[in-house]
């Protein structure tokens, strides 16, 4: 994981090229905030397997009976399908599977209880988790008592769990996020902003790829308001959902 | 209808461009293969109404009871989803307004008859068809009898009639496509490449922008089995409706 970048195009160009594109071209990109955390772009191989783990953000209306790889049913509707057309579409030769396993209402410690058969065994060359916002979401609605410490502490244990028993595997912490509108109001706060700190806070120790949902969002808003990105601050709309998977594939580097 | 175009990045640039970026970086594009027809791209302006109308290919599992724009459930999973996606999160202060009226099984005769209510009600910008396989299909099961004349007449009375009700329309003629697996078989041939002209001659003597899904699905063959493209040869994959949808991107120019 300490190698040097061996793509001509590195995470570090693209938080660069993305906030000049943004300003030139008026486009909604990533700012430039986030400290790079040392992990390089994933490459797609032959038989690339990509795994999208997560609540219901992830989940997004799928048949959860549907197991095969690239299949609507099985993909939902929300970003995970549209990171998999993309996918499909530009790597026609490749082989590749891409999976979802997002459940809607999940919370680190329900990811956990059903890691094995939903994640460690289909074997993913890239896992790629969303989790968080129940965590708290649950709380505040006084049906989970879970504290910060326990997110960190439990979600640190899923992580360090997947490297061990899938060493190879590319990680993506994808930023838990809310929009304020809708269920999300100032009872969330800094709570929720000590659950994405941790989230970071993991990548980095653990030097994995970090999709910074969050301030994506953020400066989404400068250009059309909270809802039009989540109309309930939580689940994203359909350009909500089509921003996270141009940045997510911009960070990830596939 | 006739001006020079507006934008620096015509249809001709990107055809060329297309085929030049396909070529060095191996993707799948449009090969500059079809002539061109003479529209301009299309401007995106504050307001703009884009309707995709068709038979179940654009239809894609949409809950015909959701009638909203911009919506999941209204949109389906197909390749209008992740047009709405893409333009939604590129133009957020827009107010873009994408909607789809593709319903399965439907020919030229039943857009006809509902083409009041299903289109010109909606008092589209941007109007993009993607019609044609069902008149072939279901004369081949023996459900229908128009001919390729009969195609032509009637799509022909469509688009004049489109044209005189909403005089400032773009329309997009996507190209019927069949890849040759599943249901598609010899006997689909040489009918479906007449009607397939059809579409192109339509295009140009109306000077309308044209969508070349065959041309695209049959230089991406090339790169991975019809089958990876659309599992029955008429209906695409998730990886067939992605394509789809950045080649529309392109030359439509939004």
């Amino acid at each position: 994981m300490n190698e040097p970048a061996r793509h001509p195009f590195t995470r570090r160009d693209f938080l660069r090229t993305t906030a000049i594109a943004g300003g030139a071209a008026g486009l909604v990109g990533v700012p430039s905030l986030s400290p790079l955390c040392g992990a390089d772009a994933v490459d797609i191989k032959q038989g690339t397997v990509i795994l999208f783990q997560g609540d219901s953000i992830t989940d997004a209306g799928r048949d959860r009976k549907a197991k095969d790889p690239n299949n609507f049913a099985a993909l939902g509707r929300g970003y995970p399908l549209w990171i998999a057309g993309a996918l499909l579409a530009d790597h026609p030769g490749a082989d590749l599977k891409v999976y979802s396993r997002g459940i809607s209402g999940n919370k680190v410690p329900d990811l956990a209880a059903r890691w094995q058969e939903d994640a460690i065994a289909l074997k993913p060359d890239v896992l790629s988790i969303l989790i968080g916002v129940n965590d708290i979401w649950h709380k505040l609605n006084g049906r989970y008592e879970g504290t910060v410490e326990d997110y960190e502490t439990g979600y640190r244990e899923l992580l360090e769990r997947t490297l061990k028993e899938l060493p190879g595997v590319r990680l993506v912490i994808c930023e838990p996020f809310v929009l304020r509108c809708g269920a999300v109001n100032e009872r969330w706060f800094p709570e929720f902003d000590q659950r994405r700190a941790v989230a970071k806070k993991l990548a980095d120790e653990l030097k994995l790829l970090f999709v910074p949902f969050q301030a994506m969002f953020d400066t989404a808003t400068q250009k059309a308001p909270p809802a039009y990105w989540a109309a309930d601050g939580v689940h994203p709309t359909i350009a909500g959902h089509a921003l996270m998977a141009k940045t997510w594939r911009e960070v990830v580097g596939i």
